[in-house]
Protein backbone atom coordinates (compact mmCIF):
# COMPACT_ATOMS: atom_id res chain seq x y z
CA UNK A 1 0.00 0.00 0.00
CA UNK A 2 1.27 3.43 -0.94
CA UNK A 3 1.24 6.45 0.87
CA UNK A 4 0.88 9.58 -1.70
CA UNK A 5 0.99 13.47 -0.99
CA UNK A 6 0.36 14.76 -3.76
CA UNK A 7 -2.56 15.32 -6.18
CA UNK A 8 0.05 14.52 -9.28
CA UNK A 9 0.62 10.74 -8.01
CA UNK A 10 -2.73 10.16 -7.13
CA UNK A 11 -3.86 10.78 -10.65
CA UNK A 12 -0.87 8.76 -12.31
CA UNK A 13 -2.00 6.19 -10.07
CA UNK A 14 -5.51 6.56 -11.26
CA UNK A 15 -5.00 6.66 -14.72
CA UNK A 16 -2.79 3.50 -14.56
CA UNK A 17 -5.62 1.36 -12.97
CA UNK A 18 -8.35 3.11 -15.34
CA UNK A 19 -6.42 2.00 -17.86
CA UNK A 20 -6.58 -2.35 -16.88
CA UNK A 21 -10.60 -1.45 -15.98
CA UNK A 22 -10.05 -2.00 -12.38
CA UNK A 23 -13.07 -0.28 -10.44
CA UNK A 24 -12.25 2.83 -7.94
CA UNK A 25 -13.42 3.20 -4.55
CA UNK A 26 -13.10 6.44 -2.53
CA UNK A 27 -13.17 6.62 1.26
CA UNK A 28 -12.66 10.66 2.52
CA UNK A 29 -12.11 10.92 6.09
CA UNK A 30 -9.70 13.52 8.19
CA UNK A 31 -7.67 10.73 9.89
CA UNK A 32 -7.71 8.75 13.24
CA UNK A 33 -9.40 6.16 11.80
CA UNK A 34 -11.53 4.17 14.28
CA UNK A 35 -14.06 0.76 13.54
CA UNK A 36 -16.36 3.42 11.91
CA UNK A 37 -13.65 4.45 9.03
CA UNK A 38 -12.63 0.31 9.01
CA UNK A 39 -16.25 -0.66 8.09
CA UNK A 40 -16.13 2.30 5.50
CA UNK A 41 -12.88 0.78 4.02
CA UNK A 42 -14.16 -3.20 4.06
CA UNK A 43 -17.13 -2.31 2.34
CA UNK A 44 -14.80 -0.40 -0.34
CA UNK A 45 -12.33 -3.34 -0.62
CA UNK A 46 -15.53 -5.38 -1.25
CA UNK A 47 -17.32 -3.31 -3.79
CA UNK A 48 -14.25 -1.95 -6.16
CA UNK A 49 -10.75 -3.41 -7.39
CA UNK A 50 -9.22 -0.29 -5.84
CA UNK A 51 -9.38 1.77 -2.86
CA UNK A 52 -8.21 5.14 -2.05
CA UNK A 53 -8.85 6.39 1.73
CA UNK A 54 -7.69 10.09 1.62
CA UNK A 55 -6.43 11.34 4.92
CA UNK A 56 -7.07 14.77 5.44
CA UNK A 57 -7.80 17.46 8.46
CA UNK A 58 -9.54 20.03 5.93
CA UNK A 59 -9.19 23.51 7.43
CA UNK A 60 -12.31 24.98 5.60
CA UNK A 61 -14.84 22.88 7.25
CA UNK A 62 -13.82 24.31 10.91
CA UNK A 63 -15.14 27.56 12.24
CA UNK A 64 -12.60 29.68 13.97
CA UNK A 65 -13.70 28.53 17.44
CA UNK A 66 -13.28 25.01 16.24
CA UNK A 67 -10.78 22.21 16.94
CA UNK A 68 -8.77 22.53 13.67
CA UNK A 69 -5.49 22.59 15.30
CA UNK A 70 -6.54 20.00 18.06
CA UNK A 71 -8.22 17.60 16.22
CA UNK A 72 -6.37 14.08 16.78
CA UNK A 73 -3.81 12.97 13.19
CA UNK A 74 -2.13 9.71 13.46
CA UNK A 75 -0.94 8.63 10.50
CA UNK A 76 1.57 5.77 11.03
CA UNK A 77 -2.01 4.20 13.10
CA UNK A 78 -3.81 4.62 9.81
CA UNK A 79 -1.45 3.37 7.54
CA UNK A 80 -1.92 0.27 9.70
CA UNK A 81 -5.55 -0.02 9.63
CA UNK A 82 -5.92 1.18 5.86
CA UNK A 83 -2.64 -1.85 5.12
CA UNK A 84 -4.78 -4.68 7.01
CA UNK A 85 -7.82 -3.90 5.49
CA UNK A 86 -6.72 -4.02 1.88
CA UNK A 87 -6.43 -0.74 0.85
CA UNK A 88 -4.63 0.24 -2.19
CA UNK A 89 -3.44 3.56 -1.10
CA UNK A 90 -2.79 6.72 1.12
CA UNK A 91 -3.84 9.85 -0.31
CA UNK A 92 -2.48 12.11 2.79
CA UNK A 93 -1.99 15.78 1.55
CA UNK A 94 -0.41 18.83 2.99
CA UNK A 95 -3.52 21.83 3.13
CA UNK A 96 -1.05 23.72 1.02
CA UNK A 97 -1.45 20.71 -1.44
CA UNK A 98 -4.75 20.90 -1.67
CA UNK A 99 -5.27 24.83 -1.30
CA UNK A 100 -3.89 27.84 -3.14
CA UNK A 101 -3.02 31.20 -1.09
CA UNK A 102 -5.63 32.84 -3.15
CA UNK A 103 -8.33 29.97 -3.49
CA UNK A 104 -11.92 31.59 -4.47
CA UNK A 105 -13.83 28.71 -5.49
CA UNK A 106 -16.54 26.97 -3.11
CA UNK A 107 -19.31 24.54 -3.77
CA UNK A 108 -22.02 25.15 -1.73
CA UNK A 109 -25.90 23.29 -0.62
CA UNK A 110 -28.56 25.38 0.14
CA UNK A 111 -31.20 24.14 1.95
CA UNK A 112 -30.18 20.77 3.43
CA UNK A 113 -27.24 22.65 4.67
CA UNK A 114 -29.90 25.15 7.02
CA UNK A 115 -30.54 23.19 10.03
CA UNK A 116 -28.86 20.91 12.14
CA UNK A 117 -25.25 20.90 12.01
CA UNK A 118 -25.51 24.04 9.23
CA UNK A 119 -27.21 26.32 12.04
CA UNK A 120 -24.87 25.58 14.21
CA UNK A 121 -21.43 25.55 12.14
CA UNK A 122 -21.42 27.93 9.42
CA UNK A 123 -19.82 27.59 6.37
CA UNK A 124 -18.95 23.69 7.45
CA UNK A 125 -20.96 22.19 4.92
CA UNK A 126 -19.31 24.52 2.22
CA UNK A 127 -15.85 23.44 3.40
CA UNK A 128 -17.24 19.80 3.25
CA UNK A 129 -18.71 20.14 -0.12
CA UNK A 130 -15.47 22.28 -1.44
CA UNK A 131 -13.34 19.59 -0.24
CA UNK A 132 -15.77 16.51 -1.50
CA UNK A 133 -15.62 17.97 -4.92
CA UNK A 134 -12.10 18.70 -5.11
CA UNK A 135 -11.06 14.94 -4.26
CA UNK A 136 -14.01 13.41 -6.26
CA UNK A 137 -12.13 15.54 -9.04
CA UNK A 138 -8.84 14.48 -8.02
CA UNK A 139 -9.73 10.39 -7.49
CA UNK A 140 -12.64 10.21 -10.05
CA UNK A 141 -13.64 7.31 -8.18
CA UNK A 142 -16.66 5.04 -8.81
CA UNK A 143 -17.87 5.08 -5.84
CA UNK A 144 -17.43 7.02 -2.69
CA UNK A 145 -18.32 5.56 1.14
CA UNK A 146 -19.54 8.58 3.75
CA UNK A 147 -20.99 6.86 7.33
CA UNK A 148 -24.49 7.69 8.46
CA UNK A 149 -23.03 9.25 11.87
CA UNK A 150 -23.10 11.90 9.80
CA UNK A 151 -26.24 11.77 8.31
CA UNK A 152 -26.45 15.77 7.32
CA UNK A 153 -23.33 15.45 5.18
CA UNK A 154 -24.49 12.27 3.90
CA UNK A 155 -27.58 13.73 2.39
CA UNK A 156 -25.54 16.83 1.56
CA UNK A 157 -23.03 14.87 -0.33
CA UNK A 158 -25.84 12.92 -2.00
CA UNK A 159 -27.49 16.27 -3.55
CA UNK A 160 -24.12 17.75 -4.72
CA UNK A 161 -23.34 14.70 -6.29
CA UNK A 162 -27.21 14.53 -8.03
CA UNK A 163 -27.00 18.34 -8.71
CA UNK A 164 -23.41 18.81 -9.97
CA UNK A 165 -23.34 15.33 -11.79
CA UNK A 166 -20.51 13.96 -10.51
CA UNK A 167 -20.74 10.37 -11.92
CA UNK A 168 -19.69 8.57 -8.42
CA UNK A 169 -22.21 6.58 -6.78
CA UNK A 170 -22.36 7.95 -2.64
CA UNK A 171 -22.66 4.46 -0.32
CA UNK A 172 -23.93 5.75 3.21
CA UNK A 173 -22.49 2.97 5.53
CA UNK A 174 -24.25 2.41 9.10
CA UNK A 175 -23.00 3.51 12.18
CA UNK A 176 -19.97 1.80 14.00
CA UNK A 177 -20.86 1.68 18.37
CA UNK A 178 -18.96 0.77 21.08
CA UNK A 179 -20.05 -2.01 22.72
CA UNK A 180 -21.83 0.47 25.43
CA UNK A 181 -23.48 2.32 22.35
CA UNK A 182 -21.33 5.55 22.05
CA UNK A 183 -21.01 6.05 18.48
CA UNK A 184 -17.44 5.68 17.44
CA UNK A 185 -15.76 8.83 16.58
CA UNK A 186 -12.50 10.48 16.21
CA UNK A 187 -13.40 13.11 18.71
CA UNK A 188 -14.46 10.43 21.20
CA UNK A 189 -10.54 10.88 21.81
CA UNK A 190 -11.27 13.86 23.66
CA UNK A 191 -13.08 12.68 26.73
CA UNK A 192 -12.18 11.81 30.03
CA UNK A 193 -13.11 8.77 31.68
CA UNK A 194 -16.11 10.75 33.49
CA UNK A 195 -16.75 12.40 30.11
CA UNK A 196 -16.04 8.75 28.70
CA UNK A 197 -19.27 7.98 30.88
CA UNK A 198 -21.54 10.19 30.32
CA UNK A 199 -21.71 10.20 26.76
CA UNK A 200 -23.33 7.91 26.75
CA UNK A 201 -26.30 9.81 27.54
CA UNK A 202 -26.48 10.12 24.03
CA UNK A 203 -27.32 6.86 22.22
CA UNK A 204 -29.50 6.09 25.72
CA UNK A 205 -32.00 9.08 24.90
CA UNK A 206 -31.79 8.59 21.33
CA UNK A 207 -32.77 4.88 22.02
CA UNK A 208 -35.59 6.20 24.52
CA UNK A 209 -36.85 8.02 21.68
CA UNK A 210 -37.24 5.11 19.18
CA UNK A 211 -39.06 3.17 21.21
CA UNK A 212 -42.01 5.69 21.91
CA UNK A 213 -41.65 6.12 17.65
CA UNK A 214 -42.26 2.22 17.24
CA UNK A 215 -44.88 2.28 19.62
CA UNK A 216 -46.90 4.56 17.30
CA UNK A 217 -45.98 8.45 18.99
CA UNK A 218 -46.26 10.96 16.46
CA UNK A 219 -45.93 13.96 18.53
CA UNK A 220 -42.54 15.35 17.41
CA UNK A 221 -42.18 17.83 20.22
CA UNK A 222 -43.17 15.27 22.42
CA UNK A 223 -40.39 13.29 21.37
CA UNK A 224 -38.10 15.91 21.42
CA UNK A 225 -38.83 16.51 24.86
CA UNK A 226 -38.41 13.25 26.04
CA UNK A 227 -34.91 13.46 24.71
CA UNK A 228 -33.85 16.62 26.38
CA UNK A 229 -35.08 15.63 29.50
CA UNK A 230 -33.09 12.62 29.37
CA UNK A 231 -29.95 14.23 28.40
CA UNK A 232 -30.25 16.95 31.33
CA UNK A 233 -30.74 14.09 33.50
CA UNK A 234 -26.33 14.13 32.65
CA UNK A 235 -24.56 17.07 34.57
CA UNK A 236 -21.81 17.04 31.97
CA UNK A 237 -23.78 17.47 29.00
CA UNK A 238 -25.21 20.34 26.97
CA UNK A 239 -27.42 20.62 24.43
CA UNK A 240 -26.31 21.69 20.88
CA UNK A 241 -29.42 20.97 19.18
CA UNK A 242 -32.09 18.03 19.15
CA UNK A 243 -34.07 17.49 15.84
CA UNK A 244 -36.96 15.26 14.10
CA UNK A 245 -36.63 16.06 10.44
CA UNK A 246 -38.07 15.00 7.14
CA UNK A 247 -34.94 11.99 5.95
CA UNK A 248 -34.80 13.81 2.68
CA UNK A 249 -35.22 17.63 2.88
CA UNK A 250 -34.14 17.75 6.99
CA UNK A 251 -36.72 20.10 7.50
CA UNK A 252 -37.82 20.10 10.94
CA UNK A 253 -41.42 18.34 11.13
CA UNK A 254 -44.12 18.48 13.59
CA UNK A 255 -45.85 15.59 13.34
CA UNK A 256 -44.43 11.90 12.94
CA UNK A 257 -45.51 10.28 10.12
CA UNK A 258 -42.80 10.10 7.38
CA UNK A 259 -39.77 9.14 6.91
CA UNK A 260 -37.37 10.43 9.79
CA UNK A 261 -34.35 11.72 10.48
CA UNK A 262 -33.70 11.89 14.77
CA UNK A 263 -30.06 13.69 15.09
CA UNK A 264 -29.06 15.20 18.41
CA UNK A 265 -25.47 17.00 18.97
CA UNK A 266 -24.70 17.22 22.38
CA UNK A 267 -21.63 19.10 24.34
CA UNK A 268 -20.21 16.43 26.79
CA UNK A 269 -17.93 18.83 29.03
CA UNK A 270 -15.77 20.90 25.85
CA UNK A 271 -16.37 17.79 23.29
CA UNK A 272 -19.03 18.19 20.95
CA UNK A 273 -20.48 14.65 19.85
CA UNK A 274 -23.46 13.87 17.15
CA UNK A 275 -25.81 10.59 17.18
CA UNK A 276 -28.90 9.74 14.82
CA UNK A 277 -31.05 7.59 13.94
CA UNK A 278 -33.52 7.13 11.01
CA UNK A 279 -37.33 6.12 11.40
CA UNK A 280 -39.88 4.96 9.02
CA UNK A 281 -43.37 4.61 9.87
CA UNK A 282 -44.80 1.32 10.42
CA UNK A 283 -41.31 0.29 11.07
CA UNK A 284 -39.85 -1.95 14.21
CA UNK B 1 -22.87 14.01 -36.10
CA UNK B 2 -25.36 13.18 -33.54
CA UNK B 3 -27.77 15.68 -31.40
CA UNK B 4 -28.25 14.30 -27.86
CA UNK B 5 -30.24 15.03 -25.46
CA UNK B 6 -30.16 13.36 -22.10
CA UNK B 7 -27.26 13.19 -20.47
CA UNK B 8 -27.38 9.17 -20.07
CA UNK B 9 -26.46 9.27 -24.03
CA UNK B 10 -23.69 11.29 -23.64
CA UNK B 11 -21.99 9.69 -20.96
CA UNK B 12 -22.07 6.45 -23.30
CA UNK B 13 -20.93 7.78 -25.94
CA UNK B 14 -17.84 9.18 -24.00
CA UNK B 15 -17.57 6.08 -22.10
CA UNK B 16 -17.42 4.38 -25.44
CA UNK B 17 -14.73 7.26 -26.59
CA UNK B 18 -12.54 6.70 -23.51
CA UNK B 19 -11.82 3.03 -24.23
CA UNK B 20 -10.83 3.87 -27.68
CA UNK B 21 -8.31 6.06 -26.28
CA UNK B 22 -9.90 8.99 -27.93
CA UNK B 23 -9.37 12.61 -26.81
CA UNK B 24 -12.90 14.95 -26.13
CA UNK B 25 -13.17 18.20 -26.40
CA UNK B 26 -16.14 20.42 -25.23
CA UNK B 27 -17.20 23.59 -26.54
CA UNK B 28 -20.26 24.89 -24.17
CA UNK B 29 -22.65 27.29 -25.36
CA UNK B 30 -25.86 28.48 -25.73
CA UNK B 31 -26.07 27.97 -28.98
CA UNK B 32 -27.13 30.55 -32.03
CA UNK B 33 -23.66 29.63 -33.32
CA UNK B 34 -21.54 32.35 -35.29
CA UNK B 35 -18.45 32.79 -36.34
CA UNK B 36 -16.98 33.30 -32.57
CA UNK B 37 -18.57 29.85 -31.95
CA UNK B 38 -16.91 28.32 -34.74
CA UNK B 39 -13.63 29.27 -34.48
CA UNK B 40 -14.31 27.87 -30.94
CA UNK B 41 -14.93 24.55 -32.40
CA UNK B 42 -12.41 24.87 -35.07
CA UNK B 43 -9.79 24.80 -32.58
CA UNK B 44 -11.10 22.23 -30.86
CA UNK B 45 -11.23 19.80 -33.85
CA UNK B 46 -7.57 20.70 -34.57
CA UNK B 47 -6.66 19.67 -30.65
CA UNK B 48 -9.19 16.69 -30.42
CA UNK B 49 -10.24 13.38 -31.40
CA UNK B 50 -14.07 13.97 -30.81
CA UNK B 51 -15.58 17.13 -30.24
CA UNK B 52 -18.99 17.68 -27.93
CA UNK B 53 -20.59 21.07 -28.60
CA UNK B 54 -23.17 21.72 -26.01
CA UNK B 55 -25.79 23.74 -27.28
CA UNK B 56 -27.88 24.78 -23.85
CA UNK B 57 -29.58 28.39 -23.30
CA UNK B 58 -28.76 27.96 -19.16
CA UNK B 59 -31.46 29.70 -17.28
CA UNK B 60 -30.16 30.04 -13.83
CA UNK B 61 -27.12 32.47 -15.43
CA UNK B 62 -30.13 34.79 -16.19
CA UNK B 63 -31.06 37.59 -13.97
CA UNK B 64 -34.93 38.07 -13.17
CA UNK B 65 -35.33 40.90 -15.85
CA UNK B 66 -33.08 39.89 -18.34
CA UNK B 67 -33.18 38.09 -21.86
CA UNK B 68 -33.67 34.58 -21.11
CA UNK B 69 -37.16 34.18 -22.69
CA UNK B 70 -35.80 36.31 -26.05
CA UNK B 71 -32.28 34.76 -25.85
CA UNK B 72 -32.37 33.42 -29.94
CA UNK B 73 -32.45 30.28 -30.80
CA UNK B 74 -32.00 28.11 -33.83
CA UNK B 75 -30.65 24.81 -33.27
CA UNK B 76 -31.15 23.76 -37.10
CA UNK B 77 -28.76 26.21 -37.90
CA UNK B 78 -26.47 24.99 -35.32
CA UNK B 79 -26.52 21.81 -36.39
CA UNK B 80 -24.98 22.63 -39.74
CA UNK B 81 -22.51 24.61 -38.57
CA UNK B 82 -21.46 22.12 -35.80
CA UNK B 83 -21.97 19.08 -38.70
CA UNK B 84 -19.46 21.56 -41.20
CA UNK B 85 -17.31 22.10 -38.61
CA UNK B 86 -16.49 18.72 -38.13
CA UNK B 87 -17.69 18.04 -34.09
CA UNK B 88 -19.25 14.66 -33.36
CA UNK B 89 -21.79 15.39 -31.40
CA UNK B 90 -24.35 18.03 -29.91
CA UNK B 91 -25.63 17.84 -26.34
CA UNK B 92 -29.24 20.05 -26.54
CA UNK B 93 -30.70 19.56 -23.39
CA UNK B 94 -34.15 20.68 -22.33
CA UNK B 95 -33.83 22.86 -18.85
CA UNK B 96 -35.55 19.73 -17.01
CA UNK B 97 -32.71 17.62 -17.79
CA UNK B 98 -30.29 19.62 -16.33
CA UNK B 99 -31.66 21.42 -13.18
CA UNK B 100 -34.40 18.97 -10.43
CA UNK B 101 -37.22 21.65 -9.34
CA UNK B 102 -35.89 21.35 -5.83
CA UNK B 103 -31.73 21.39 -7.03
CA UNK B 104 -29.83 23.29 -4.36
CA UNK B 105 -26.24 22.85 -5.33
CA UNK B 106 -24.12 25.83 -6.52
CA UNK B 107 -20.44 26.59 -7.85
CA UNK B 108 -19.33 29.86 -6.53
CA UNK B 109 -15.83 31.72 -7.45
CA UNK B 110 -15.64 34.53 -5.05
CA UNK B 111 -13.44 38.09 -5.56
CA UNK B 112 -12.86 37.67 -9.61
CA UNK B 113 -16.65 37.91 -9.66
CA UNK B 114 -17.01 40.69 -7.61
CA UNK B 115 -16.16 43.49 -10.75
CA UNK B 116 -17.11 43.77 -14.29
CA UNK B 117 -20.05 42.01 -15.08
CA UNK B 118 -20.07 40.27 -11.95
CA UNK B 119 -21.34 43.32 -10.36
CA UNK B 120 -23.91 44.18 -13.18
CA UNK B 121 -25.38 40.91 -13.35
CA UNK B 122 -25.65 39.32 -9.63
CA UNK B 123 -25.74 35.01 -9.71
CA UNK B 124 -24.41 35.74 -13.48
CA UNK B 125 -21.26 33.92 -12.60
CA UNK B 126 -22.63 31.57 -9.60
CA UNK B 127 -25.26 29.94 -12.83
CA UNK B 128 -22.29 30.16 -15.29
CA UNK B 129 -19.80 27.71 -12.99
CA UNK B 130 -22.77 25.86 -11.88
CA UNK B 131 -23.81 24.49 -15.58
CA UNK B 132 -19.63 24.61 -16.61
CA UNK B 133 -18.95 21.97 -13.39
CA UNK B 134 -21.98 19.82 -14.70
CA UNK B 135 -20.97 19.94 -18.27
CA UNK B 136 -17.33 18.91 -17.06
CA UNK B 137 -18.75 16.25 -15.50
CA UNK B 138 -20.90 14.90 -17.85
CA UNK B 139 -18.63 15.47 -20.62
CA UNK B 140 -15.21 14.52 -18.57
CA UNK B 141 -13.59 16.45 -22.05
CA UNK B 142 -9.68 16.54 -22.15
CA UNK B 143 -9.61 20.23 -23.34
CA UNK B 144 -12.63 22.86 -22.95
CA UNK B 145 -12.81 26.18 -25.47
CA UNK B 146 -13.91 29.40 -24.58
CA UNK B 147 -14.39 33.00 -25.94
CA UNK B 148 -12.03 35.46 -24.72
CA UNK B 149 -14.53 38.11 -25.41
CA UNK B 150 -16.26 36.79 -22.41
CA UNK B 151 -12.78 37.72 -20.70
CA UNK B 152 -14.01 37.52 -17.04
CA UNK B 153 -15.82 34.37 -17.74
CA UNK B 154 -12.64 32.99 -19.11
CA UNK B 155 -10.82 34.08 -15.85
CA UNK B 156 -13.24 32.62 -13.57
CA UNK B 157 -13.64 29.32 -15.43
CA UNK B 158 -9.80 28.89 -14.92
CA UNK B 159 -10.14 29.77 -11.40
CA UNK B 160 -12.81 27.25 -10.92
CA UNK B 161 -11.35 24.61 -12.90
CA UNK B 162 -7.64 25.11 -10.37
CA UNK B 163 -9.69 25.52 -7.13
CA UNK B 164 -11.80 22.41 -7.60
CA UNK B 165 -8.97 20.02 -9.17
CA UNK B 166 -11.10 20.18 -12.50
CA UNK B 167 -8.47 17.70 -15.11
CA UNK B 168 -9.80 19.54 -18.11
CA UNK B 169 -7.51 22.31 -19.61
CA UNK B 170 -9.63 25.61 -20.63
CA UNK B 171 -8.41 26.83 -23.73
CA UNK B 172 -9.17 30.33 -24.54
CA UNK B 173 -9.57 31.66 -28.08
CA UNK B 174 -9.50 35.03 -29.47
CA UNK B 175 -12.30 37.43 -29.80
CA UNK B 176 -13.88 37.44 -33.70
CA UNK B 177 -15.04 40.26 -35.19
CA UNK B 178 -17.06 41.67 -38.19
CA UNK B 179 -15.61 42.96 -40.71
CA UNK B 180 -16.58 46.29 -39.46
CA UNK B 181 -14.77 45.48 -35.96
CA UNK B 182 -18.11 44.80 -33.51
CA UNK B 183 -17.38 41.41 -31.38
CA UNK B 184 -18.95 38.45 -32.81
CA UNK B 185 -22.45 37.94 -30.54
CA UNK B 186 -25.55 36.11 -30.78
CA UNK B 187 -27.00 39.23 -29.33
CA UNK B 188 -26.21 40.87 -32.06
CA UNK B 189 -29.49 39.57 -34.08
CA UNK B 190 -31.25 41.94 -31.34
CA UNK B 191 -29.89 45.19 -33.02
CA UNK B 192 -32.11 47.43 -35.68
CA UNK B 193 -30.07 48.75 -38.52
CA UNK B 194 -29.45 51.89 -36.93
CA UNK B 195 -27.93 50.57 -33.40
CA UNK B 196 -25.64 47.56 -35.65
CA UNK B 197 -24.18 50.94 -36.98
CA UNK B 198 -23.95 52.52 -33.45
CA UNK B 199 -22.32 49.28 -32.08
CA UNK B 200 -19.41 49.85 -33.82
CA UNK B 201 -18.57 52.72 -30.84
CA UNK B 202 -17.63 49.93 -28.29
CA UNK B 203 -14.61 48.50 -30.86
CA UNK B 204 -13.69 52.52 -31.79
CA UNK B 205 -13.59 53.54 -28.04
CA UNK B 206 -11.26 50.51 -27.53
CA UNK B 207 -8.99 51.03 -29.86
CA UNK B 208 -8.19 54.70 -28.76
CA UNK B 209 -7.61 53.27 -25.28
CA UNK B 210 -4.97 50.83 -26.93
CA UNK B 211 -3.42 53.37 -29.07
CA UNK B 212 -3.00 55.52 -26.07
CA UNK B 213 -1.49 52.75 -23.68
CA UNK B 214 0.57 51.42 -26.27
CA UNK B 215 1.92 54.94 -26.89
CA UNK B 216 3.37 54.94 -23.03
CA UNK B 217 -0.08 56.33 -20.69
CA UNK B 218 0.14 54.85 -17.59
CA UNK B 219 -3.20 56.40 -16.10
CA UNK B 220 -5.98 54.43 -16.18
CA UNK B 221 -8.36 56.46 -15.09
CA UNK B 222 -7.46 58.90 -17.76
CA UNK B 223 -7.67 55.77 -20.35
CA UNK B 224 -11.29 55.27 -18.76
CA UNK B 225 -12.31 58.88 -19.42
CA UNK B 226 -11.29 58.81 -23.41
CA UNK B 227 -13.27 55.40 -23.52
CA UNK B 228 -16.20 57.23 -21.64
CA UNK B 229 -16.12 60.32 -23.88
CA UNK B 230 -15.78 58.35 -27.28
CA UNK B 231 -18.82 56.26 -26.08
CA UNK B 232 -20.78 59.28 -25.00
CA UNK B 233 -20.43 60.38 -28.64
CA UNK B 234 -23.00 58.10 -29.85
CA UNK B 235 -26.38 58.77 -28.64
CA UNK B 236 -28.04 55.11 -28.82
CA UNK B 237 -25.22 54.17 -26.62
CA UNK B 238 -25.15 53.94 -22.78
CA UNK B 239 -22.15 52.91 -20.75
CA UNK B 240 -22.91 50.14 -18.31
CA UNK B 241 -19.43 50.07 -17.41
CA UNK B 242 -15.73 50.81 -18.55
CA UNK B 243 -13.24 49.08 -16.43
CA UNK B 244 -9.12 49.02 -16.14
CA UNK B 245 -8.33 45.48 -14.20
CA UNK B 246 -5.44 43.31 -13.43
CA UNK B 247 -5.89 40.54 -16.06
CA UNK B 248 -5.59 38.05 -13.23
CA UNK B 249 -7.06 39.03 -9.95
CA UNK B 250 -9.63 41.31 -12.13
CA UNK B 251 -9.12 43.84 -9.60
CA UNK B 252 -9.02 47.76 -10.84
CA UNK B 253 -6.27 49.45 -11.43
CA UNK B 254 -5.16 53.20 -11.39
CA UNK B 255 -1.85 52.67 -12.91
CA UNK B 256 -0.89 51.00 -16.65
CA UNK B 257 1.80 49.15 -15.35
CA UNK B 258 1.18 45.65 -15.68
CA UNK B 259 -0.58 43.12 -17.30
CA UNK B 260 -4.05 44.86 -18.31
CA UNK B 261 -7.96 44.12 -18.94
CA UNK B 262 -9.93 46.56 -20.49
CA UNK B 263 -13.17 45.46 -20.64
CA UNK B 264 -16.47 47.25 -21.14
CA UNK B 265 -19.64 46.52 -21.54
CA UNK B 266 -22.54 48.80 -23.68
CA UNK B 267 -26.34 48.91 -23.79
CA UNK B 268 -26.99 49.91 -27.49
CA UNK B 269 -31.01 50.24 -27.40
CA UNK B 270 -32.18 47.70 -25.11
CA UNK B 271 -29.41 45.50 -25.96
CA UNK B 272 -25.84 44.90 -23.73
CA UNK B 273 -23.28 44.25 -25.32
CA UNK B 274 -19.59 43.45 -24.46
CA UNK B 275 -16.23 44.03 -25.60
CA UNK B 276 -12.30 43.89 -24.25
CA UNK B 277 -8.57 43.86 -25.29
CA UNK B 278 -5.54 42.27 -23.02
CA UNK B 279 -2.54 44.71 -22.96
CA UNK B 280 0.59 44.58 -21.33
CA UNK B 281 3.03 46.94 -20.90
CA UNK B 282 5.39 47.53 -23.16
CA UNK B 283 3.41 45.40 -25.83
CA UNK B 284 2.56 47.29 -29.25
Amino acid sequence: MKTVKTIKEVRQQVREWKREGLSIGLVPTMGCLHEGHKSLIDTAVKENDRVIVSVFVNPIQFGPNEDFKTYPRDIEHDKKLCESSGASMIFNPEPSEMYFENRSTNVEVEGLTEGLCGAKRPGHFRGVCTVVSKLFNIVTPDRAYFGEKDAQQLAVVKRMVRDLNFDVQVVGCPIIREEDGLAKSSRNTYLSKEERQASLVLNKSLKKAKKLLEDGEKDALLVKRVIEQEINKQPLARIDYIEIADSESLRPVKKADESLLIAIAVFIGKTRLIDNFTFRTGEK
